[in-house]
């Protein structure tokens, strides 16, 4: 594992903590990066219920899931046997019985039957019927929002989870000098994807590439115009703008990138877009220093981006960091009007001033560090749009 | 768009039948799966609030998402302008407001406020709180479970969906012989990966890939008992076994398989399971045919694996088609005891015959078409233990 004890131990204090703090004795929590920041348990198994039970008065968490995972808890946990927890097959896609019964059983045998038990009420491995099933279960319970809880304790890195980040930039690097290289007029958009794909699974010397939250978002011509567009089997086209949206990841941590690509002399409109982007971007990094607040850093860019007659209406950014599908987004702070959230050193944002239009678009991104100077980005990859004749 | 839009009008008018006959005014369906099943909308936006509203007595349906997708809804539906609604930006991952508050508005708008609504309960990207901020809403409306209404209305394919499953074997069959040629001692764990990838993404002549809701699933030597786990950076070794589970994807259908290598000579315990499970498949397909149940498929393998000494507590199989992160199941029917499922021709699963002990495991799997003969598999690939010498 690449954290220590310590680390872990840590996050568990914290956690604790705010528990105490909101008066919640139990925190279920079936998002799989918290589950993953909390005890470092890593599978592909989310799509059916699973989660991480936190004790405020037990000094390790339970992982609970379905039976042919327990071998992948035992082998990416610390958790000693007994904690970890598992279901019976029966209990998978039945409509007469849910996984959830079982882990209310499993707490009132705890003794917590009428403790006032914790829920991420917006967590999308947590169905409204794992809710249904979990309180029906523990008829004396006491259910509250527990309102994001890990979701914000995520938001200061620690030095080792700056170190698993930097790791993911060189990965992202990689990616992005592939991207440049490969994407050429008559080059299927599926074919330089697989390079895309190759490029961020081999990683880089010493550094393996693991799987990304989302899928390379690769978008040409009009295609640009929607952000969250799949690839296709068309070939790319002399005169098309091609965006890449992406992450190398390492330890779980992302450290997501946008750049935009132009096969040909690009039009004035999408060079004026640039060159708005990439000034805003610049503005809004030297802003990004302790003290001042999220929405600082976006009037800061939208000031610049007037002057180049561009509007954004949707938010510039948010703090990023262990990611699963369906995305690398923590969901807690934007940056954007109104968010009065103060920066600290080692949060970490996506600076994703992505702007689409009617029938074009760009990206030009960075992840980058707050500190006392400003946003430090990550990954060292030119910014400025890049024109392939 | 691949499909006709015949299909589309068949599909929607099965689901507004079994509404009526469930007494379900409005459908609100926000799994990825059902809402390209039902418009072909196909994007990477489920990672926040969206749905598609089926009415019962209204010939479209409405897509409902983020502002900054309605060019990827116009791209990807056949839906007239009116029928695209959005929400603005401000309202992503905000804790004041929440983007249901925009749907239950809009239905009121359209006279459905004290109608019957239907919601599927267990929905991975419909959380606990779109249903409470939904219900708030729309406070005089009735509520009801659909009951994965769509999910099975997708158990049984047309002639069209077939062949798009037909398409992703042949990407399948490709994927699997990279499997077979690239796994040799000493190479990474993520370099194999990243060449099952690429072939992924690429495709075959005249298919392209496009993404699977699943990683490529490469579990080695210990690994190899943990269906879910990882790939990591650590070489490959001889004397190991290397399971792959995966698919080739088109047309968003997938077609999944699973295969087991054994670097140098396989140990008995082994090669006597890949003997049980590859014989327990022959009997399975042999019993999948139309008239026979899901519990019946099921008993015939069992029968089989208990001669070799083996026993397997999970289910052995579960539909397929279209598929989005986290899975490509459908949710429905399980090949397991007491599922009586009655199997009709053209009903399609994944034989999944996986067995994960305490420190060994393997997977041979089929994805196969219910006919009145029995099960057919759709993609053709030797299924002995592959063993590289």
């Amino acid at each position: 594992m690449f954290f220590d004890q310590s680390e872990y131990d840590n996050r568990l204090t914290d956690c604790r903590q705010t528990m105490e703090r909101k008066g919640i004795d139990v925190l279920i929590d079936s998002d799989p990066a918290n589950m993953n920041y909390v005890t470092g348990y890593d599978g592909w198994s989310f799509y059916i219920p699973q989660a991480v039970v936190i004790f405020v008065d037990r000094d390790q968490p339970i992982w609970f899931g379905r039976g042919v995972d327990i071998s992948g808890a035992r082998l990416t946990t610390r958790l000693s046997e007994n904690n970890i927890v598992v279901y019976t097959d029966d209990y998978v896609h039945n409509t007469t019985k849910h996984p959830m019964d079982v882990l209310g059983e499993l707490l009132i045998s705890y003794g917590c039957g009428s403790k006032t038990i914790g829920l991420e009420h917006d967590c999308n491995y947590f169905t409204p019927l794992c809710r249904d099933a979990l309180q029906a279960s523990m008829p004396n319970a006491e259910f509250v929002d527990a309102g994001k809880l890990v979701n914000w304790q995520r938001l200061i890195k620690s030095d080792a989870e700056i170190e698993a980040i930097s790791s993911a930039a060189r990965i992202t690097e990689k990616i992005v000098q592939t991207f440049f290289d490969v994407v050429e007029p008559g080059v299927r958009q599926c074919d330089a994807v697989a390079a895309l794909y190759a490029a961020q699974t081999s990683g880089v010397e010493g550094v393996s590439g693991e799987f990304c939250a989302a899928i390379p978002m690769l978008l040409c011509g009009r295609g640009t115009s929607a952000p969250h567009l799949p690839w296709s089997g068309e070939a790319l086209k002399s005169g098309e703008a091609i965006i890449l949206e992406t992450s190398g990841v390492s330890h779980r941590y992302h450290c997501p990138m946008a750049r935009t690509v132009h096969l040909g002399p690009p039009p004035e409109v999408l060079s004026n877009a640039s060159r708005g982007v990439i000034e805003g971007n610049a503005a809004a990094l030297e802003v990004a220093k302790a003290g001042n607040t999220c929405e600082d850093v976006e009037a800061a860019w939208r000031e610049v981006i007037g002057k180049y007659g561009l509007v954004k209406e949707s938010r510039i950014g948010y703090p990023i960091g262990i990611g699963y599908p369906p995305d690398w987004g923590e969901h807690t702070a934007s940056l954007r009007q109104g968010d009065r959230t103060e920066l600290v050193p080692n949060m970490v944002f996506h600076l994703m001033t992505g702007i689409w239009m009617d029938d074009w678009g760009i990206e030009i991104s960075e992840t980058f560090r707050v500190t006392d100077q400003g946003g430090v980005p990550f990954a060292s990859v030119p910014n400025a749009l890049h024109v392939k004749n």
